[in-house]
């Protein structure tokens, strides 16, 4: 055994991994804070809810998992992915999970298989690695586990240490779950996050979408003011339900300024169905904007993710729909694209702007130049590809030393895969702590800085940066 | 000795050493599979080669070195690579020689360095570090064992453990060099490999490069519809000369589709010489696409070489000609230009699309996750600059989470230098063994799981991405 | 205690460690070579200089460190950075340095936080580290220390060990202290450098710099004829006061060459204040060729700072004017830009053109190859944000293998913090010491090449580049 399991993703070297358990200690059982992520929240809104097979909670769901199998040219539907078009998949899960099995790995060195790995391990008490031999017993085993009252999310909650939990929804959501948490007289932290993507990028629904928010609002959305009152009331809304912050996704950081008059020329094009492209870029540019105008007023914490082709592989869009682990990462630019937001927001003290993106090679050029100088900025961590060992250590070694790491938002784990929450963290804290060791064995800090930044990037900047209380 | 000669290139941490050691043991003496590569099939054509002096074989030929003494500001004339102008270049091999060891300081800590070292240890059996003072010597027992019948190409080749060698050859070759190895009855396998380029890229010969094409093809080439079949014809001939694959360069990765009258009309301009830039691009987008389509047909495996501003020295063009070590790499994007190529073909399964770039930013960012999502897609290893310790664990590093390996096409050693191979898959195995020994360490894979992997990295991925048999 | 303090920044492995000991003791006492920089020459110009409190001299002048107090929406003001209508703001120097005090763990993991810590150390004597506590005890014992005659900056330059100080001039400037420093009969070699952005970037003072430039020059800069000559007048006159290089700054690397004629219509538009964005980006451009023609004739090292959008939030500008931490990076690109001067220039082995960036792509992915090619390239130490261990060390690993060092320009502080001369070299030589080291335990290169690298890099390539003696 080359490393102590308790030791795992430390560095080999014994100070420095002696240093990295010591932080590791500190922050292992500090609670969860989840301030961005994918939960779907009907797991939480009733106290009994079904997860039904093994291959319904961990394969299904998954576009990590399985886009993997499909670069090897293992068809969707021999996983199970349903079609839009209805067409049979395959049904028998275990004939499923016996693929998952016998090709795992394929998964060798990825997050996916150290994630899957804790998961079981910690979560369900499987200490095998999956393989072609043991699929079905380790199919088994999880099966029975999913029928226990200790396996419902409510108690899966406490017994992850979650401290808050906040989804992601639609502009136009009624947050009946949400309500529904609520009324139960369950005490969990749930929040929603308000993302308005399809309300302010403007597609080919987007006239429908628009409808939507009208009768969600009950304001009569027919021009850009209309629309802006609307968003505006949504937002009063989301916070009333305990929202925090929002959430933008958008192709690129582009922002630009329009007056109203020209705002409204496109908007009115897009909801008769005749904006082009171009309309759509300045549209979502001057949204991004207008959002952080609000954002100033209500407070609500504004969440940026950029740099995402989705559906790059159309035939797969239209058979099987979006996030099919078909969305590939371009190339990213701030400084000159997100200028006219921050001319007008980045000195506000009060706001915080979190940005989030899948080209590495902006941390250090442009993010942590940025973060380190706005008032308004905080770099969200490592997100999707690069939410790995990694990726972890590449972004704080990109960013730490311009922007420090108190311009930095903390850790969330951005997961729909409910179960796997502590082992994301888990991952996050192993290699924090391992970082900053690394940082106490070149002596660039001391032990009790580190001390310190552990709990930071741990626990206290997530809360803080989406003001979650003290 | 801070480390022994045989654990060269591993951590210095002493139980990822040892791992590394163990896993690099496992295929330090496999046989080399080489599926790209530059090495002149008239070594092999004959059972005996004359090399020439330790500087026809060793300097002369290699960019990676002179290159390097021209940015010193010695001349290339003083190092005898021929002008194009027939004008007089040193001749005296043994002062070139000694002007290279005097000046072979500048190679410190580059690959280069450790290539020479390697190949003039495990090849010529010289143990002496080149410098000033021993300059005549080692030529002498370089020169003295180029003379011996063990140091013939043929004998190399078993002594190397070459299991296949790929040249590449342009598409109008006769391959009357490949003719030549099969009727000498020796059974090394030498295989040709088809590179258009001169007939796909349009530029200032390509009349004399189509009528070239017509003559080897015995295909009148009067439009686009006989220039297709022409290709068809070569691509016939090449794999009944025992190519698996094609070979394609171009500046980017850019690809539109062009119907079919548009694709002629850029065609009759080009042979007329009145095609412009524009053009070109557009036309060697739209062939990579029909390179695909024929691919798909044949099964050739098609490798795709961008980035490469080639010639960038004018002067040095006009002088020497080309491949004098001034191309110079350019920045690289895949998601978009090669999306129109990926929306015809991306999800063939029996395609097989080897992707090298010279721009490492592409790595994590969208080349990983292209090829963790198209079963299309391969990566090809680290290339050209990057084919070096660091540029290899950073192509790992940035290509593995996302990935994983098996989306990798192995290595290849893509050299023009044939007595170098063996050095070049050395350091990749030791490379590749430090690596996952990297991993292990870290508890991020078992020893189980290396054990594996280092075969599918050192031999096996090679082999099966090429098409080159069980 | 993880490491000695006599080790900071070694690696932790102890092999490695111990090389970088070795290395290091070689060059820690090796007098500073500083042939870029922004020191007010002012401080050399008077055998007695005031230096006023202790946040005169660490704090005001030092964007580095009131950026990162800005982003954390801590006012300027409050820091005592006057505003430029000179509205009131803090003079309590005492209060500031509380401030500064209270909030100096913002810097941990910080570049800046190790330059402190070092000059407190080693100028001042000072061993604590800074907090909301020991903040007055602190101000008082550096206050104390700058009253003392040992704290004059020309004893400080001979306890450095300065060997020459280069500082940075406007093209205009009479370079009076320059003169003074001569006049004193004191033998400290500090020497000017001309930069001359102010007449060659044309932005909206233009026509105010050019009749500066005339006044200087005494020659009548009347059109493009005119100017060039007064460029080249100041040149001779920079070049008698000792300098030795040029510096310039622009947005980017392009370059252009123009006829005379359509240089002089662009100057004439400018003196006019007529000239775009257009035509400015055109004639820096042109103006670069000519510079680099001006530097082969008169042999004045040119350097190139590329990459800097400048003042990026327009209401801290207009308030508190340039230089106040908001200069963000954009990305950069050498290999088409830099063509039209390296078509005409490149080649010349007497030009020696150094290249400075903040974009770290362009270190494996061009610059290293263009510096491995062109005889007049060299490549400078990392630049700003990257002057820091992991940024030379992400340098040094990007660039050596395909420049090797010896395409390298050592190393230059570029500071105006003048006492943090010291800890900024010593800083590089440590990481320099260590790479080499790790160079070392991986077996890329041995102790032999170790000893005479780690001298290159500390002292000699410096010297060497910028043409400041045997």
């Amino acid at each position: 055994m080359v490393a102590p399991e308790e030791d795992r993703y430390f560095s080999p070297e014994p100070t420095q991994r002696q240093v990295a358990h010591r932080l590791y200690e500190r922050v292992k059982d500090l609670a969860l804070v989840c301030p961005h992520g994918h939960v779907d929240p009907r797991l939480l809104a009733t106290s009994h809810y079904e997860w039904g097979t093994p291959v319904d909670l961990l394969i299904v769901p998954d576009h990590y998992i399985f886009r993997m199998f499909y670069a090897q040219g293992i068809a969707l539907e021999s996983l199970g992915i349903p079609r839009k078009n209805g067409e049979p998949v395959e049904k028998d899960h275990r004939k499923i999970w016996q693929t998952v099995c016998d090709h795992w790995y394929l998964f060798r060195g990825t997050p996916t298989s150290l994630w899957l790995r804790e998961e079981l391990h910690s979560t369900f008490g499987i200490e095998e690695k999956m393989n072609a031999a043991n699929a079905q017993g380790i199919y088994d085993a999880i099966a029975e586990k999913l029928q226990q009252p200790e396996f419902q999310p409510r108690s899966l909650f406490e017994r992850f240490r979650i401290e808050v939990l906040a989804t992601t929804d639609t502009a136009s959501s009624a947050l009946e779950e949400h309500q529904r948490i609520r009324d139960s007289g369950w005490t969990g932290r749930v929040i929603p996050t308000m993302r308005p993507d399809a309300v302010v990028n403007i597609q080919s629904d987007y006239a429908e979408q628009i409808q939507q928010l009208s009768s969600i609002s009950g304001i009569n959305v027919i021009d850009y003011h209309s629309y802006i009152r609307a968003l505006e009331q949504r937002r009063i809304f989301f916070k009333e339900m305990g929202a925090t912050a929002t959430d933008h996704a958008a192709l690129t950081a582009y922002t630009e300024h329009l007056s109203e008059h020209e705002a409204d020329t496109i908007f009115q094009r897009a909801l008769k169905g005749n904006a082009d492209q171009a309309d759509a870029r300045r549209f979502t540019g001057h949204m991004l904007i207008e959002m952080a105008r609000m954002s100033v007023e209500d407070g609500l914490v504004m969440q940026l993710h950029v740099g995402s082709f989705r559906d790059h592989n159309p035939q797969l869009l239209a058979d099987f729909g979006r996030d099919m682990g078909a969305d590939i990462p371009t190339a990213s630019e701030f400084t000159r694209n997100l200028k006219p937001l921050l001319d007008r927001f980045g000195r506000e003290r009060d706001l915080t702007m979190i940005l989030f993106n899948l080209d590495e090679t902006t941390y250090s050029r442009e993010l942590a130049p940025l973060a380190g100088h706005y008032p308004a900025l905080r770099l969200g961590p490592p997100w999707w590809f690069f939410d790995s060992i990694l990726g972890m250590r590449r972004y704080l070694d990109a960013v730490g030393e311009t922007a420090g790491i108190y311009n930095l938002a903390g850790f969330n784990d951005d997961t729909r895969a409910y179960p796997s929450i502590p082992a994301r963290h888990d991952l996050w804290r192993r290699v924090s702590a391992d970082w900053l060791a690394g940082l106490v064995v070149h002596t660039i800090i001391d032990e009790d800085d580190a001390d310190e930044m552990i709990i930071d990037l741990a626990y206290r900047l997530a809360k803080q940066s989406y003001k979650l209380g003290a």
